[in-house]
């Protein structure tokens, strides 16, 4: 059984829906779902790891590289759309106070400015919570900031749909499974990982770069994160195009575990988008295996 | 009069304490503060810009690059100090439900797992705000994690001490002013910058870290930020060693400017922790001074 | 009056007669004529200084970095045409000793290993000097490989023309003044420098191309010279695209002056193949001002 | 057998007497005696290939680099020692016109400006060839600079030693043979190879260095060659420290075979002087080998 970031409605579980609809468990938080995995009690959990509002989402980073390790195998884009849901016979003009989660909130500021100038915006634990709160007819808040299917489960009104500030915004999502071998390389492969830096150390970072830079590998995502020891102390969490097999990718890794404290592999599979990366002149698979052949023979010249 | 993250009794309220105890007026959220120096009702605000445990501030860092341009002028350090606090009769024992902030919960997540295994942990807007909420008799929460101002100024009592899970964090707070003529340069400076690259431009980021690197310029903070616009597309928040008016840290802006798409300058400011550069040999004032002087001799030699 | 590397009939004296009628006085070595301007004897001297088969010319480069500062003003270009002379009555099939300089013997290497293999060829002070020595009737020697101004100046018969092995040879030649204010900037410039690294630096090198790389400069030539203190101490004589007067040039100057133990500018003058540089976005003349003109705003915001 | 760059009495011989008295087989030039390796005549050659005071030896960089491949397997160091000789009788007083090699004639200037100011310096094939000369009644020269051991052959006087301006003078020569199997790491070796870049490629000699630096492989000398198909064709002539079979040296091979238009490998070999690379924190053979261990672990984790 999979398992997902819930309650059932959040933007995961539709995540999840669009490559499996067999039945799935749901985790009130990030963490709790990636120790389900852990534990053995799910084969793998489905959890937002990056937003194209808000960045990377921090306790998913987190989780990830703390705790026993894990891999992700799978990622999913979705489409952010929200939505106004208010209690059966709720009006736009009369909601006074909306509930949602934080970055939802974030999400739609302009529209809730403009639309509901009056109304006090309180922020909770997820959109799919606020939805359930407002359906209950005892409840503080006349309406929520959520997805449709959240709105539909439990049976409220939409009063403004397409509420986005950015049209254009995506959530990822990844679906974690316990360490093991990773899927096939496709040909349009990412690969993340977190690169802990030795501390004082103010290059680190450049150097990290160039290990991917010097190998022809780009990045699709880099963020800091603290590590949690002081103001300053940085691991990378990085995702690179490419697969863990490629050579360019696989020498870059190399290059990193020597340079680095400590590198977390999290993982190497297939694109969302599908798409393949621009392999500069010198760093195809074709040129690393010359290369090698090239080298056998000033090592060991045939005959020898 | 200066602003700061409200309500009184915020970490953010202690920090403004260490400089000044004229009286000062406090804002629901960061944005509203920052808004309120931009019309002018306050002359500067201090709001949370960089936590040890969870990093950036992200709506600190988004604010301060939207928006007219502001100016740091100030920071100021705060180790971080949690406490448990509930209503007069409250035990350790009976508490069921916890009020506090994201980040505190974050903070303190191991002490509450390992003492309070079956309590409900609810994350609402600010610490100082759960502590109000819990004092309210007629409240749903039994305690709230908060600072110790907060829980007296709210009447608690004090149910845990020093709870945080990391006895080192630290909170970083900037006092933002609008822009003017940045503090005079005092030898131990740092200066806080925004970074947008040109779209689809993979290099970007070595390219940007080399003209400070190249210029003997050490960087304390890095983070990526998504400007809003897509999965992958980025901004870098930035903080560097020296301030604007250092000719290696001015070329480094200079370089910067050329290659950026866009360069927010946020300020030149005393470091709170008083730390001078190490400045390699070629990078120091006098490098500067004797290159150009030499320069000045083969473009215009005396006599002509 | 203007000096040049004779004796008269070298190619020097073609070069210099590519720009100039006027009398002129050659010196037997390229040092000579160099001191010759140190000493005011003469304006300026032409002197050869890169050569498509042998680099650069070793003499050359270390006559203008060592003693008084010299200024190139001036490049002039010349396709390499040598021929075999010999006295008249002299055939082809006779020749058995050929007089040459090294260089026009490495340059027809393989025309007289297919043409005069029984040969000795014997390799002296210059082209024309062996010209010279060939039309003495009591002369060693019976052919003498020269450029055709000296055949012809010193009444020999040319057995055969166009000997060089590679017909797109050229070889470059500068005009050298003492040092004064460089000539204007054409859009279309060189300039040309000795730097000096300091000693047991083993990245020094790359931080010397990092200075020009990163300001957008190309650079047409790089030579290590020993600096005759120990092996393995090198300097380098550079060849960049830009002139002295142009930001990014300028900028990439100040940047070598700080990091290295000695640059000595050796002049920017204008390109004799009249190529301008491609310059990459963010390094244009106009991007350096307008970084400039940002800067100012920063640091002096109007109205203060 | 073994050749060498005579005749008999060159610095090389001298060279190569500090490692085997065997008999051996002087040639003319440089290139006789690599082709004499290449065509069997000889085992192996030693030959001069760098020189404190003049730089790399271009015809012997050449000579390796075109025809068919050979392999340096050993180096030599050798002070510089030149002295001047005469025919029996001869006083310093009376020389007027002296014999030599360009090489010798550069490293001595300043003692022969001082000390014979009106005598004429002519530079010839080989200093042991100017002995030679000078050693026959009827020579036009009066004296030749050279080593002792060509003055003592050819029965001449010595009339001042130690004449070399620069005392810490030395000369490097490298036993070539034809290609096989490197000899057997050290752990203080050497390796030589030419690097040819793609045409038209500024930032090639800074792709080049960064293959090395990017592995911690410090480079020992590096010159560059004109590839003698037109101005600003360059390739580079490198000594790495490092054997080929050090990981570090050979992925960075790997990586100059992928970026560059060709290498020529021309071998690894002990160090004369035996120095030992500081090898920085990443770099060591151990931390290339826990990476590949790391790595295989991720690829194929135990017990799939």
């Amino acid at each position: 059984m999979l398992g997902y970031f819930g309650p059932p409605g959040t933007f995961t579980h539709q995540a999840l829906l669009t490559f499996s609809d067999a039945p799935a468990k749901p985790y009130a938080t990030v963490s709790g779902a990636l120790d389900a995995v852990r534990s053995g009690e799910v084969e793998a959990a489905l959890v937002p790891i990056e937003n194209s509002v808000e960045g990377g989402v921090s306790v998913t980073l987190d989780s990830l590289s703390n705790g026993h390790r894990l891999m992700i195998i799978r990622e999913v884009l979705l489409p952010v759309q929200f939505s106004l849901y208010g209690r059966p016979g709720t009006t736009l003009a009369s909601v006074r106070k909306v509930l949602t989660h934080p970055h939802a909130a974030a999400q739609c500021r302009d529209w809730l400015a403009a639309n509901l100038p009056a109304a006090l915006v309180t922020e909770g634990g997820s959109t799919a919570a606020a939805a359930a709160e407002v359906a209950d007819p005892s409840s503080r808040y006349d309406a929520a900031v959520c997805a449709d299917v959240a709105g539909e489960m439990y049976g409220l009104q939409k009063l403004a749909g397409g509420i986005a500030d950015n049209e254009a915004a995506v959530t990822r999502f990844v679906l974690v499974a316990p360490p093991g071998k990773p899927p096939q390389p496709t040909g349009a492969d990412k690969t993340t990982l977190v690169a802990y830096m030795f501390a004082d150390h103010p290059g680190a970072l450049l150097e990290i770069l160039e290990q991917f830079a010097g190998r022809g590998v780009n990045l699709c995502r880099i963020e800091s994160r603290p590590t949690k020891t002081g103001l300053g102390d940085y691991c990378f969490s990085i995702d690179a195009e490419g697969h863990l097999r490629d050579p360019r990718l696989a020498e870059a890794m190399l290059g990193l575990h020597r340079i680095c404290k400590m590198v977390v592999f999290l993982g190497s599979y297939p694109r969302a988008d599908g798409v393949r990366p621009d392999v500069a002149r010198g760093f195809a698979d074709e040129d690393f295996l010359d290369a090698r052949e090239w080298y056998n023979t000033l090592v060991q010249p045939s005959g020898d």
